[in-house]
């Protein structure tokens, strides 16, 4: 299977155009179960390590499940503050669109209980397997004008305890998936000054 | 932006026709500059947590430098060898293109020196976010019908030895990088019978 110039073009303008969406650009309307199962199909054909497809998927839709996550959210916001007291503009900032969004996917790094091809030596290589999950589901979701976030201000053992998830398994995301209003060209960070774009000359070593 | 659907097809070919391309399928071939340049702006346009854009880049083109890697993987590959004694495949697997690929790319995380908006409760979303990158390179490689492979079976800190890289960085991936023989239908990990694909009601919770 060879591609061409122009469908190498379609990706890399997908991949420009991807933006991690909050609440202040999801609309209510709903995420068909097709376009839902289009994201999921592209996660489980996602690189892992020994061929181990350790990703896993919670799918949260219910309000009273998404109001206690955005609770703890709101608490875990308030303490990083302090982190940030030089910088008033963290305070005004939207960083979740849990209750927004009409799904929210809690996506797990499955344990493994054998040993794992090519994991000896990395640990880490597993839970790496569930983030290219993660990215390829986001590329799909903008190919198909949906928006997606990922909401990192939650402490994960507090996340999986109100889901009811065990031990066998850890917390690597916790995805806001939904309609947008509006197709952002910049990253809102970018947009708002609080980090400048890095060229690839100060990312080469 | 909207995309359509012949776009968002054309991603998802993208997807499930990406491989991790080992020694026995690329060509010495040259990569051309501007194909490396293509696949490291795609890397660039990864999410990353806080905007932070923790990603660097090695690019390693010398025999001496390969070869020294080799030697290690070689070594390494051996002691994993007892964790999978029970499955004589796998001392016959190539598992990886070090010498083969015309180009090996050591993917780095560069640690924090100042707090990170989003990274305060999950310490690892840096990292993960380095994996974006890599998942963005991995796709738009295949797109230019290049073919790249991760490899794992490397103490992450005799790597650093080698490559004389400090302390501030973490590796996240070893990346080989060049054209390929044949672009494969199935994993060979698949194909081989080490592991079934797992469907996704498998990964459903």
């Amino acid at each position: 299977m060879k591609f061409s110039k122009k469908e190498s073009k379609t990706l890399q303008r997908i991949i420009r155009w991807r933006r991690d969406v909050r609440g202040n650009n999801f609309l209510p309307k709903k995420v068909k179960q097709k376009e839902l199962n289009t994201i999921l199909s592209a996660a489980l054909h996602a690189p892992s390590v020994g061929y181990s497809q350790p990703w896993r998927f919670l799918i949260i839709n219910k309000d009273s499940t998404k109001n206690k996550i955005h609770t703890l959210f709101t608490q875990q916001f308030k303490k990083s503050q302090a982190k940030f007291h030089d910088k008033p503009l963290y305070s005004t900032l939207k960083l979740e669109g849990i209750k927004e969004a009409p799904i929210n996917i809690a996506v797990l790094y499955k344990k493994p209980t054998k040993p794992i091809l090519g994991q000896t030596f990395m640990k880490q290589s597993g839970e790496y397997s569930v983030v290219c999950a993660i990215e390829n589901m986001w590329l799909v979701a903008r190919s198909l004008n949906l928006g997606m976030g990922w909401v990192s201000i939650l402490k994960p053992k507090k996340v999986k305890k109100i889901l009811g998830i065990s031990n066998e398994y850890k917390l690597v995301g916790y995805l806001c998936l939904g309609h947008t209003k509006h197709s952002l060209k910049t990253p809102e960070l970018k947009k708002l000054g609080w980090e400048k774009k890095k060229n690839i000359k100060r990312c080469l070593l």
